[in-house]
């Protein structure tokens, strides 16, 4: 007899060996069937990045005691591709990636491993999620947002999404009674301020490391990610990949292009 | 006295020493001043990743004999974040990257470092342009690609761009007198139908390779850049990074989440 328990796909950009991503299973575990294909390390930053001019290995593995799960040497998108194509016999009725141990706020959502992912489920057609906590601690307590994953994704497991949306949902570092509810939300305007960090290595050539300064151009606004994040607030962004900005196709349709 | 002329950063995702770039570069010089910032090797399918788990080099480099070149150990998004924080000393007023060896249309222009680094551009502010062309030979012909290049970077300089918004220009692969025309378009809904080509190494272990068939699924509409392409015209399509699914605000508000 064919099972009817939600086929669920888990995955995420710390690592498989990651707490944010046992926290994940855990309550996966109690929603559905669950096959984990993940990072076989640390894959920060990666954004949408798929391995084309190398090549990929899996390794089946036993940790977390469920239907399937694997290790791949890939990106969090690769794993979600190969999970649909060479793992999976049907498409997944949830496919959740996180929980990130840091947020994924406004333009983030473009450099995350994390949301990457859940975008990649997205164009595969699969309702997803990436969740993300904001506390960048290996030690970070996951009980709250374990309460959150498990209520949004029975809403989307109940409510499905719409095409071509996946959700980006942060949530603040607050024990569970202190949040103040779950908010819709728009991506905040705002960006990185980089800084190269530069050192020189020990034959004194220059090397450098990427930090930077966040700036929000949108602190007036309540409608945003950032305020409700701030404001003890879970935020979900529904996300989609389509990237035309429709509004400027009238403007730039004006311009005369001599031939 | 003050230079009157553009300041115009140039990067790739082919790596410095492509074809593409060096036609690229070619054009810019007849617009203004210019500073390369390009990865040393190929950065194909890197998306938006930038490197935070690692460190970049930096190489001063003496080829196309402009304002500044370097070749950089990072990807396209990491040059563009280099290029504006530590090489050059006022916001370029342009910032073109390609041409890339191969089409960037629709869905790709997620997987894509060439538009990465040009939606890269455009959070930092910049009027920013990504081009590509339909011929993934390193032979390619670029005589018309130069000339189209020419025309919108001109249009992009005298008209600037929306805030927030690059351009994602693909050129098909004709002679210059073939061409029909411009066509700003939108992003076609299409996406890529996975397969990994499984191979055993020397000691009899599988590896994998991702391959795949691009499966476009707005075959009757002629508004998208696929169908522009096909046309024989140059697909415009302006690019944003609100990657907020607005429309899905209000039903997503709508669920009750008992928290």
């Amino acid at each position: 007899m064919k099972s009817h328990k939600p086929l669920i796909l888990v995955t995420n950009d710390d690592g498989i060996t990651a707490p944010g991503i046992a926290a994940l299973i855990e309550v996966m575990k109690t929603l559905g069937d669950v096959v984990i294909v993940a990072p076989d390390k640390a894959q920060s930053g990666m954004g949408h990045a798929i391995t084309i001019n190398s090549t990929l290995r899996i390794n089946k593995i036993k940790i977390y005691d469920v239907k399937d799960e694997y290790s791949c040497t890939g990106t969090p998108v690769d794993c979600i591709k190969f999970a649909v194509n060479k793992i999976m016999h049907r498409k997944p009725d949830l496919c959740v990636s996180g929980i990130n141990h840091g947020t994924n706020m406004s333009i983030n959502v473009i450099y995350s491993g994390t949301m990457s992912a859940a975008v990649e489920g997205a164009i595969e057609g699969i309702p997803s999620i990436g969740f993300s906590l904001s506390d960048n601690s290996i030690d970070a307590d996951f009980t709250a947002s374990k309460k959150i994953v498990k209520i949004i994704s029975e809403q989307v497991l109940k409510n499905s999404l719409p095409e071509g949306v996946c959700l980006n949902v942060n949530i603040p570092k607050l024990k569970s009674e202190l949040i103040k509810g779950i908010k819709i939300c728009r991506q905040a305007k705002a960006n990185w301020i980089e800084k190269f960090d530069e050192r020189l290595d020990p034959s004194g050539n220059p090397y450098y490391w990427l930090t930077g300064k966040f700036e929000n151009y949108d602190v007036n606004e309540n409608d945003t990610d950032i305020w409700a994040l701030e404001n003890g607030f879970v935020s979900v962004v529904p996300t989609h990949f389509d990237m035309t900005a429709h509004k400027a196709i009238t403007e730039i349709t004006k311009w005369k292009f001599a031939l």
